[in-house]
Order: structure tokens, then C-alpha cells, then sequence
């Protein structure tokens, strides 16, 4: 007898990604060196001082259940965070722990959006962002964007797009794929916009920190009405500790509250005492070297895409993703994807992943590599284009 | 301007106990001493081996995502467990690791419930459950049980209950909040109903292991085509770790793959490996013996709350938990429950936690306390109610 997959599943899609990187583990298996630029996961290890804190924690050996929102001493060290970093006053009581940013996006949408509902998000965006909002049977409008935006939405393409159905707008920045940034006065007018439409702007700060410019200004500078969604993943380099934050409206205090005590119980008790070490200014000062190293990787490739006669809309200004355009090269990016892996070994994302808007013109680079091992990779990719 | 709440918010309740828990805490800090009966994780540090393997794991510092299924080798290790605790074959492509049993719920309901949806439970049950299908603005049909059927659904229940509108029917044995568990024959049939009405069975597995006569049939055994959620937290005594898992039919693992994908990224890393170290003999050989330190505390608790007066319907087989009437002294148990901790200083959480059926009549009392603290509840218990 067949039982019934839920009729969201057909939305929610995997990642194309996926294949490549099985089709590269089975390679690495047969021997074959891969070149990684498809892994939004730098090289580095743990910071010395957040693994020292997540072993002393654990020497006690009373792993026990934390507050379903988060360690209070951990609640308060993020908001001395945003008062330190932005000049921003923010009650503790509206920071939320998650199990990653991913635990941030499924608080923040459950306790906002109704089925039905439309978010808008621009196109490319990061994938999981969409099949978090089909995760709660609403969609997403996918607006285009472009170089003329700097691939951002803003309050123009907000007030353009918006329908009845419409409960809100989610701007990542710096952006995956594309490593762009919204700047300040645009996101101010795009928060405007976004409250005078009486809707929930989501504001994905998950790169922050990760600039090579100007820093970022966070949305809790021009708004208390806003969700923040941020992570100790990134600019913090923990990864696989799975830990993040959520910021939250006033008014959404409780029904977070309550969300997070029925669907995590509570985020990982060593991860929350490891992040707590992230905020020390020793432990700080490794966080931006180790940007200072992404920033001259950025600029290694960037310069190497290119020579390489590769196209780049605009030069990103974060994380660490180049989205380049391959057009001259082929038709199909994925193709494209498929063959660089085959015959060179170098692992790369399709456009497609992050949307449909010229995403078949477009591969991503991350360069969460070393120069090394980009430059290596870099040969590979030069003679395969040149075939 | 007002923010709107997803009106899923209204169905989600906090837990009434965490009232009590924060009255408890203040309690704590004017310097009164309070026995905790009302806390869900025993009073057991993390067991050795899994300490060491975690810690041996976080001395490379290297903490990056793993798979978003889970580990191969603890996907591996929890296939292997089901061969050698239940006699079960279990392609390890239908374990998936979760960010404890909250993850596998999310997983199981996201996949299988539509909006407007029903899910068989019972009255009482975990009431987080019954969140869990509200997430995904399905609902829970709750059907009152009692000592009759040991507070568990059966598939006569299942039949008279079940409407067009069903989607499938959860069972948890041992039971949170009554300790009591299905039978053999109960479960093969409650599952072959439920089948049979082309539904889906949720199996609630997460107190397996802590067992004190025979112990628990897997519905893994009875049927390939359910989901079991279980966890290292409860037996495996891993709370704050935040490891679970949750076993898929067949045809559900691509769908429960993309979503664990999308919506966790991963599990914590760390938490991961030291769970693998669960399943050697020694670290097993050690759970035993809380186990038995458990049954013995059971024991205890049972025979001095009859000796009080207390009326318990079904004499707990597992678990850490006694539901226990407290009719004889009161009419209502959350103020008997509220006056009990002002007054003695012993917290407890009341029965309407746990759902409407005679809840204002039941306490739960948790066995997570040592005999020697519980001792001193039972004797500032016995004072509050000869008062």
C-alpha cells in the first residue's frame, strides 16, 4: 500500500549540487584529485579559543539541557554584540539560539507565515531560503535582479512586486551566490517600504563579518521591526558546531518562545558554551585574519576568472562566493559543471541552484580553498576552456 | 503597525510547568531549596565513553558539516543496533540523524502531513506532539485512554476514531507523561490498522531502553512501512548532545533526505561521534546499570506515593515518570501543583500538560531525582498534604 508524501515535497527540491559532489567522492575514491570550489565551508578549523571553551565546558561532563532559547550568558554576550559592532540596543529577551541559521529561518517563518502567503526574494538567492517558506505551505515570489541592483532587492522592486497574498521580503547581505551587498540607504528604504506595506522583512545576515569593504549594516540599525537571522557558522568558523541566532520583533517574543520550546527542546548545550568563547577579543582579532586571508583569495580568483575571459556582473564585496559568467563557454552551466568535474577534477555549483534568472549562464566559485589549491585548480580550468 | 503572528501560533501553547519552572528558579535565588520532580532528564552526567569520544573527536578541532542524512558510520551503527536489540534487518539509507528526536518529528511531519490533516493520539501524551502536527497546520485527534488499554491507543480505538481526514496515528510506548507501554500483539495490530486505512504510523520509541520488565518490541519489527523516531538522549543519556534519529518507510527517503538537507544542513558534528560511541558493549554495559538504578527509583516513588493516598491507575513499566491522581487532595492539580511548591518547596508538573482528559485530576511526578532527594519530597509531600 503507498502512503502519501506530504504535497509540499514536490516543491521542495535538492540541490543539483548534490550529484556533483557524489560524482566527486566517487572520483576521490578511484584516486582522482578534486579541487573543492563548491563547499560554503572555508578550510579552517575551529578557532583555538572557541574549541578551548567547548572542551572545558565538556571536561565537567554534564551535557544537560540548556533553556529552549538559549544559554541567558549567551543571549546577552549577542546583544552586547550588536551594541559593540552596531551601536545597536537590543533586549536580550528578542535574541533566540538556534540549532544553526537553519533553526533561525524555521522560527522565524513558522511564527509568521500563514499557507498561502508570498515572500519576496530576489533571484538568485540562496536555495534553502524558498523551501524554508514552502516548508509552512507558503511561496516565494522570486523577484530578478541583476548588476543594476548589485543582485539585491530594494524598495523600488519591493513596492513593484508586492501582491495582497504578500506577507513579507527577505534580504541576504552579503548575498549567496553572488557575494554583493545592499547598500545602507537602500536597505533603510527597503525596511520602509517593507513596513509601510504592513509586512515582516527578514533581514539574512549570515555573512556578516565576512566583508572586505565597509562592514555591513545590520537591519536592527534602521528598524526594531525587523528578523534577524545570523550564525556562528561563518564569520565565526563553526560550522559543524550548528549554531546561530535569531533576532525577533518585540511582538514575536512569545510566540517564539513557545516554538522553540516545542521544536528544539534546546540548541546543543557545548556548542552554546564554545560560541559564548567567539565574542573575545583575542578570539576576534584570528576571526579577521582569517578574513584578511579570504579577502586576498577573493581577489587571487577574481582577477584569474577574469583573464580567463569569464564575465562578473560586480565585484563582491562578502562572503565567500564568486557568480560568474560562463556564457562564453557554454550553453548550459550545469553541463558546463558536469564536464570541469569530469575532466579536470574541479567542483564547481550551477547557476540553476540559487534560481531560474540566467542561472544557465552562471556557475559559482567559493573559495574556500587555499591560493594553492584555487590556483591549481585555476590550470585545470584554463586548459578545459581552451579545448 | 502591527506585525501578524502565523495564526498556527494560537493552537501552539507554552507548557503550563514552565510557569512553575520559573517560579521554581526564583525560589532557587531567594536561597529556598527545591527537589525537581518535575524535569524530564535524569540527574546522570554524559557516560564515559561517549564524553571521550566526543572529546577525542574535538581534540582535531577539525568541526565541519557532516552529511545532512547523518554520519554514515552512526547511520551504519544504528542499522547494526536494530539488528542486534530487535532482530531487525534496516537499510541504513532509512536512518536518518537528526538534532535529537525534535529533528526526526519535524522530519516525519513536514513529509507526511498536509494542512487540515489528522493524527490519531492519545489523551494524555507528550504534548509537544501534538505542536509538532500544528507546525505543518495539521491537527491532533486526540482520543481519551485510560487504565484499560494502559493509556495507550489500540486499534479498536484506532477504527472507531479514525475519519476522512486522517492522515495516520502515534504511538508512544513507554508513555510521557504514564510510563506504560503497548503489547506485543497490540502493536502489530495497532500498525496492520493503520496500514490498513492506508495511514501512516508514527512510532514514538525515544523511552526505549529504559524498561524494566520485558522489554519493548520496535514497530520495526511488526512493519517496514512506519516511521520510529528515537533518540540518544533518554537511554543513551545524552540530553544537552541534541543527537536523534528517525527511521523512514522506503519511499519516503528521498523526500526526508531533501528536507534534512534544507532544513537542518546537519547535525552538530561533535555530537555525532560521540553518540557512534554509544553502542560499545562498555558504554551499554554502563547504561544498564542507570537503567537499573532507574527501576529501583520507580520502585521507590510508586510504593511511598500509594502509601500517601495517591491513586496510579497502571503501574509504570518504563520511563522515568509516574501519573499519578491527586483527586483525593484537590480539585484541581495545577493549583495542588503551584500551592505544593510555594509551600514545600517540591516542584511537579500538572496533568493539563499533557492534554484535557481527567488532567485536572493527575500530577506527574518524574523520577529524575535521586532516592535521597525524592525522600525529602515525599516527606515535605506528605506534610503539605495532612496539612
Amino acid at each position: 500500500m503507498k502512503q502519501h508524501i506530504a504535497d509540499r515535497m514536490r516543491g521542495i527540491s535538492s540541490f543539483y549540487v548534490m550529484e556533483l559532489l557524489q560524482r566527486a567522492k566517487e572520483l576521490e575514491r578511484q584516486g582522482r584529485d578534486i579541487v573543492h570550489m563548491e563547499i560554503g565551508e572555508p578550510d579552517f578549523a575551529t578557532p583555538p579559543l572557541a574549541l578551548e571553551a567547548g572542551n572545558r565546558f565538556l571536561s565537567k561532563g554534564e551535557v544537560k539541557y540548556t533553556a529552549a532559547a538559549g544559554l541567558p550568558e549567551l543571549r546577552a554576550a549577542v546583544s552586547d554584540f550588536y551594541r559593540a559592532q552596531y551601536e545597536v540596543d537590543l533586549d536580550p529577551r528578542r535574541v533566540f539560539i538556534t540549532p544553526g541559521a537553519s533553526g533561525a529561518f524555521l522560527l522565524a517563518f513558522a511564527a509568521s507565515l500563514n499557507p498561502g502567503e508570498r515572500v519576496l526574494m530576489s533571484d538568485p538567492c540562496y536555495p534553502c531560503n524558498d523551501n524554508f517558506v514552502r516548508l509552512f505551505d507558503a511561496r516565494t515570489h522570486f523577484v530578478p535582479v541583476g548588476a543594476e541592483t548589485d543582485y539585491q532587492l530594494n524598495a523600488e522592486l519591493i513596492r513593484r512586486h508586492w501582491q495582497p497574498q504578500c506577507k513579507g521580503a527577505l534580504i541576504a547581505s552579503p548575498s549567496n551566490p553572488t557575494g554583493t551587498m545592499i547598500g545602507n540607504t537602500d536597505l533603510q528604504a527597503a525596511i520602509a517600504e517593507v513596513r509601510a506595506l504592513d509586512g515582516c522583512f527578514y533581514s539574512d545576515e549570515i555573512y556578516h563579518g565576512l566583508v572586505y569593504g565597509d562592514p555591513a549594516a545590520s537591519a536592527l540599525q534602521f528598524s526594531d521591526e525587523v528578523f534577524v537571522i545570523n550564525s556562528f557558522s561563518k564569520f565565526f568558523g563553526m560550522t559543524g558546531w550548528r549554531v546561530g541566532w535569531l533576532v525577533v520583533p518585540d511582538e514575536f517574543v512569545d510566540a517564539v518562545e513557545k516554538l522553540a520550546q516545542n521544536i528544539f527542546i534546546a540548541t546543543s548545550t557545548h556548542s552554546q558554551y564554545a560560541a559564548l568563547a567567539s565574542f573575545n577579543p583575542e578570539n576576534m582579532a584570528e576571526l579577521l585574519r582569517r578574513r584578511d586571508e579570504l579577502a586576498g583569495r577573493r581577489d587571487f580568483l577574481y582577477d584569474k576568472l577574469l583573464s580567463l575571459g569569464f564575465k562578473i556582473a560586480c565585484k563582491p564585496q562578502g562572503a565567500f562566493y564568486i557568480y560568474a559568467d560562463c556564457s562564453e563557454f557554454c550553453d548550459d552551466s550545469f553541463e558546463f559543471a558536469k564536464r570541469l568535474l569530469e575532466t579536470e577534477g574541479v567542483a564547481v555549483t550551477p547557476g540553476k541552484d540559487f534560481g531560474a534568472h540566467l542561472a544557465n549562464r552562471h556557475i559559482r566559485f567559493a573559495y574556500t580553498a587555499s591560493v594553492d589549491r584555487m590556483a591549481a585548480a585555476l590550470t585545470r580550468l584554463e586548459r578545459f576552456i581552451c579545448r
